[in-house]
């Protein structure tokens, strides 16, 4: 990992453990339903066509950098993009996810998953980074670019959909771990050709989102994931930005996923900061990880579960090295007034003088 | 606690870490669609109807014992089967789980949930018991009686059905702690009652299913959770039968769960046994934790990862007090002749002289 020089916004100083202006937040899946701007800019058309449309797709990216005052954008994209781009077959059903039209089920199917070009088969995704990032400049708002991590994307094209028992996906692994190694190298390519470009055109930060590691065990994770993971992040670090891995109910992984790279270990809400410091290990900025259920509580409750979050994150005076966010995704009912209270409370509480 | 005299099967010395001929193993959600004796006897009626059908609920709880050789009946019912009877109004809607007509919202709702008077709300429960373990006299396999835990089934009441995000019952707990106390106090009152009219009926050990623990954090549990689970197996500690704790995504509550009062706790498949014994500490025995995501995996992957959960559970030396199970219930898309294959590894595996 090369040190990013001179990283300008506290976002991009926060990931690399050095000194912030203040705590940055920000909220994953923060363009979402919640916001009566993304719904009444997003209308009732498909997902997928509103991230091809990049004046779209850029102002549903700055959608809540304005109503939250977030110190970070993500790009407005999805995870399957890229697979989408190269013509798997693939739906977004609203309220359910991804759906493969022909899930991936054997070696055959391998060719289905040609190498992405993001100048020729994305290029919104760019352009939709390039609008964001002229918005930004002088804001001190990084705008973070993602990917999806090797197996949360398999997960999609060999389930066929989202999943509660990733059947599919273990029995592959475990019985064809060549199929899944070479399936895993193609993921691998989309993701850091997807990433690269992202970064090419202006993205400060990426994360790479294996959502569902979780529901692997250590071992599955070490033999079948973790080799995957660190070969996106190798494939990017000459580039020199700032780099995040997360999951959800990856308490078990944390000090595999520390392991793969990145700069920041994003953590969820069931295991507090500074044990998640403690099994990621030493050099790793931490992001999380208030509970997104909490997102409808009362603001009393709100408020000391934040205070609580900026408390663990600062324990054994390991107060810098820490991203404000959610443990997972802004669900839709949440309440926007609280989601900006927090912003506030975060940024307050952790002003430096 | 007070230790069952002269317990009988090889599941109740497990349960209590006394020697055994064998492992015992049996499997949540033994009784279901996998199979397809199953399938013909249910038909289409509601699961409701076939629970309060003594005779069905009987052949059904059989079932599985005749198909696979597991050393362990579990009554045919449902852990809402409690708040149904007493009239809160709870359907069971095939593919998705219990749904309330009116969630529970406030204490106005308290009213809804009288107390249970298993002799004459639920007559068919004890009736069922009586059947099977009639049944089952003299084979060596035991009957075991259930009830969802409060927490879990707090969580469908207020939820109004499955959720993934639990934000209303988390929400509830942290708003208003004592209307949750004294919905907890209801419910911890129905679980009580209801396994001990199961024992008094002829139950043999009894498993408290708080399936959902897992998406609570650390602190949650342990201050709005872990009382009431401890308030339950203290109403049934004078019975005198071995008790067994479960949820799953419980790797952070471990240490807290083996302070709940049960003989064993259950783990699902992300923590291995050996780790999960020093979580949940000495005295304890453990249920598990094969994934059952590999119920449709190739043998040898099942033959193998079965031979490392044996493995696991004999580390350091504590070969006793484990029960074989998988690490949440069967799916509906298992195959049963693996079901089958691994009963017969785990009996085979742990024979002793």
């Amino acid at each position: 990992m090369i040190p990013p020089a001179g990283a300008g916004t506290d976002l991009e100083r926060a990931c690399l453990g050095q000194p912030v202006s203040r705590t940055p937040v920000w909220f994953m899946r923060q363009a979402g339903r919640a916001l009566p701007e993304y719904r009444a800019a997003r209308g009732t058309g498909s997902i997928l066509s509103a991230i091809a449309d990049a004046p779209l797709a850029a102002e549903l990216t700055l959608q809540p950098v304005r109503r939250y005052g977030v110190d970070a954008a993500i790009l407005f994209s999805d995870i399957v993009v890229p697979v989408h781009a190269i013509g798997f077959g693939v739906d977004i059903e609203p309220g359910r996810g991804p759906v493969m039209a022909q899930p991936f089920r054997s070696a055959a199917d391998l060719s289905r998953l040609r190498p992405l070009e993001p100048e020729t088969d994305v290029p919104y995704v760019a352009e939709t980074v390039r609008l964001v990032a002229r918005e930004l400049a002088g804001t001190g708002v990084a705008l973070i670019g993602f990917a999806g991590a090797p197996f949360t994307v398999a997960s999609y094209l060999v389930e066929g959909g989202p999943s509660r028992t990733f059947a599919k996906v273990k029995s592959l692994m475990h019985a064809d771990p060549g199929l899944w190694a070479a399936l895993m190298d193609r993921l691998t390519a989309m993701a850091v050709a997807s990433l690269r470009a992202q970064i090419e055109a202006g993205a400060q930060a990426v994360q790479l989102f294996d959502s569902w590691a979780g529901s692997l065990s250590p071992a599955e994770y070490a033999r079948f994931v973790l080799p995957a993971t660190q070969a996106v992040f190798a494939g990017i670090a000459d580039l020199g930005v700032p780099t995040i891995v997360f999951g959800v109910g990856t308490g078990e992984l944390l000090g595999l996923m520390g392991t793969a790279g990145s700069h920041v270990v994003g953590v969820d809400w069931r295991v507090p900061l500074d044990e998640a410091r403690r099994r990621i290990g030493a050099g790793h900025a931490v992001q999380g990880n208030l509970d997104p259920a909490l997102c409808t509580a009362p603001w009393s409750v709100v408020e000391q579960a934040t205070r609580e979050v900026l408390a663990s994150a600062a324990a054994n005076g390991s107060g810098s090295g820490h991203i404000f966010n959610l443990g997972h995704g802004v669900p839709p009912e949440a309440d926007i007034a609280i989601l900006g209270a927090v912003a506030d409370l975060v940024h307050a509480e952790s002003a430096r003088e």
